[in-house]
């Protein structure tokens, strides 16, 4: 099973977007340099900026964009805006709610009960409470805080190529944005995540959950004990592996019996985006301790957070007074309440679900037009094609991704890549996207997949 | 010197606010209770409420907040809204900025860039760039990792009764949230901070830079290392210690003598709070290597950051990619800008200085009215009050503090508890009350202490 990647010359692992980073160059026109000579005076070296010819974004419509020239780009790429770039819904009442009042958790306000019965009436019965933070990394840095507190043990398992955030803690657990290097002073475990491509799709999982029992067992053997296992619902950053459900059951199985907390990550796969249902740890059929949440909550105004279990919080409010102080205000209870409804009212998930199958059959379609793609997945609105340099090694391709990424852009069409070695496509558009939108990206998928 | 506290009862150590929460208990309203409860079965026991009696809140505007009941209350505590509560300026550029564009720095953006050169020249030139991030959590945490990474060592010096956030790293930081301990598994020392009252004010500077010296050697000599040391600028939590000025400059002295980084914490002093300047930091007249702001930042929009010095950014820019998803969008600079521009052209920073030399004077001439007040202190709109049992013995009276903050909400004022033992009012209302504000406070503030 579990076949190694033996690859003529051995790909080199990425950092995450850095195959889709500009790094300076030619083709840039003088306003473009002058902007980039700005932001290296202003923002420094940590900043990166997508393709090779960065975007001038001044305007965005549903899933559309505008540079600065007025040329439209069909946004097959962000999934903060999930009800749409620039949702007047959303505006309108953060608009009115930062008009009205916006404080913080420390005085009563309805809004935020509402919307926590909203979001619970959602979830398993595995999980009892809410608590808001301003993002993502904050919610994955507060959870593995709960479970560590709870557990004793401060081992936490993550795959190979996660991302969970920004934050000391939640980017000690994202080994990749650090080259595959864990930060985590001894206490991350890494396990290989599912490849169903190359493991087979009956082997991936139970080899996933052996490895993460043998995980468990080496932090039990060398004193750091265990505390908990967080995984996001989709594994976007290990090459968006959906299928084949539910291969974290075991997992989840193997982790409760060792005592430990399963972490449902969802901030970049809940709210919709895999279609047939809110949250990605659904379509497994499990029952996690901590769901996070983030990406999309707002639409773009700053709202994350997280879901867990009585029990797991109330040993931890005994000891640690956590107080977070932008989350949970009105203004962001309003955001978050308004994308709720907009999911609601428009069927977004039922959408998300029918187009991702259109958008999915027809990139698995045009397969053939193009020898270099190993395989086309997702579910719901989060797609990937994996690109190899033959079927036969299924070796990592990430020259042909980038190539695809920076054509796709050239012909106004925006996604990214993603995986281990940077060779898969991100394709995941705003919720809203339409038929039409779905028709443009495969048109001109199809062109460059022909062309290149 | 450094006159030990030696109370006829030891005062208890008081984690943040506590002595200012909801317990639970009588003389709640049938509303309320059905809210608690509610708030209970959704937000769980880790959240907090302010006062015996919770505060229902619908409304805001300027130095002023209204309860579900109409009741107006004079907002002396709140320093998020700094330029008021439900400020038109901010709300409408928001909304506009929402229904234009709002998306992540991965894409080229003006506002941003204008925003971060007018920040920067608010600044000394031992700072070159700015970072955006979501909270004051995450800019303070991210501050420690990079001066740790620029450091090799771990060791981050902070005072005895700090506050700097609720990530994982950022609370080990804070001692006030857990009870004087820190959770930085061996890599935080913390030092006492100045206690000029106590002290004297000619000693407290000296003795706080010797203690940072120690603390530096022990971190050396126990193999941690030194990588920087982190303080509020008004060191709220510890007290509200503005003055004497410059004491933290002897302390940047020793830790560049070191060759550490200082780490001037500026999300509760920043933005014109203390009178007289923008930045607690320039009373002291230091040159930080790393500022972090947040807070009023947005006035309540999510954006929190820092500036930091170019050699630093550039050490950590090559080993780590960082990127935060919501910071810096095109909305949260929107913010950030009319706060800007809401500061610059009413000339609130020298209308805290004006109107708090006037509270503070105030406070001052009403101290004989109550046989508790030890000391009453602080800088432009940021001011406090500590309370001790008699003048001789200095010893912190909590109770004091908490029956005057009680006694104050139900006349309709709003303040809170601070200081190791919780002994101390923070009075600090937005930037934009006006004179009767003031005068309603200190009304109310001699009826309160005549009476109690």
């Amino acid at each position: 099973m579990n076949t190694p990647i033996t690859p003529v010359t051995p790909p080199v692992r990425s950092t995450a977007m850095s195959l889709n980073s500009f790094r300076g160059g030619d083709g840039i026109d003088p306003e473009t340099g002058r902007l980039l000579k700005r932001r290296a005076d202003v923002l420094g070296p940590t900043y990166h900026l997508f393709y090779e010819r960065p975007l001038n974004l001044v305007r965005g419509d549903g899933a559309y964009v505008y540079d600065v020239d007025g040329v439209e780009f069909l946004d097959m790429y962000n999934n903060i805006p999930g009800v749409g770039h620039c949702n007047p819904r959303v505006a309108d009442v953060v608009h009115r709610q930062m008009l009205t009042l916006n404080t913080h958790t420390r005085y009563l306000h309805t809004a935020i009960l509402d919307y926590g019965e909203r979001l619970l009436a959602t979830m398993p019965d595995s999980v009892h409470h809410m608590l808001l933070t301003c993002s993502g990394s904050e919610a994955n840095d507060l959870a593995i805080r709960i479970v560590q507190h709870r557990a004793g043990g401060r081992g936490i398992i993550v795959t190979e190529n996660a991302y969970h955030g920004s934050t000391d803690v939640s980017a000690a657990v994202s080994p990749s944005i650090s080259g595959g290097v864990t930060a985590g002073n001894g206490w991350v475990r890494t396990v290989s995540a599912p490849d169903p491509y190359r493991e087979g799709y009956d082997a991936a999982g139970p080899r996933f959950a052996a490895d993460v029992e043998r995980a468990i067992a080496e932090l039990e053997a060398d004193g750091t004990g265990f505390a908990g296992f967080l995984a996001d619902m989709v594994l976007s950053t290990d090459g968006v592996i959906a299928d084949p459900t539910p291969f974290f059951a075991d997992v989840e199985r193997v982790v409760h019996n060792a005592g430990g907390s399963f972490i449902a990550d969802e901030v970049q796969s809940g709210f919709g985006r895999l279609g047939g249902g809110m949250w990605g740890f659904a379509r497994h059929g499990l029952r996690p301790d901590i769901v996070t949440m983030g990406k999309p909550m707002g639409n773009g105004f700053p709202i994350a957070g997280l879901v867990a279990n009585h029990e797991l919080l109330a040993d931890f409010g005994r000891d640690v007074t956590y107080f977070n102080t932008f989350a949970g205000s009105p203004a962001a209870v309003a955001a978050a309440t308004a994308v709720l409804d907009e999911i609601e009212q428009r069927e977004l998930i039922a959408h998300a679900a029918d187009l991702g199958a259109r958008l999915l059959d027809g990139m698995k379609s045009l397969a053939g037009t193009d020898p270099f793609i190993g395989e086309v997945r997702g579910a719901g609105l989060f797609t990937s094609v994996e690109y190899v340099t033959d079927l036969d090694s299924k070796t990592p391709n990430a020259s042909r991704a980038a190539d695809v990424i920076r054509e796709m852009r050239e012909r106004g069409v925006l996604i990214s890549s993603t995986g281990t070695y940077a060779n898969s496509l991100k394709v995941r558009p705003p919720l809203v996207i339409d038929q039409k939108g779905i028709d443009r990206y495969l048109e001109t998928f199809e062109i460059v997949s022909r062309n290149h």
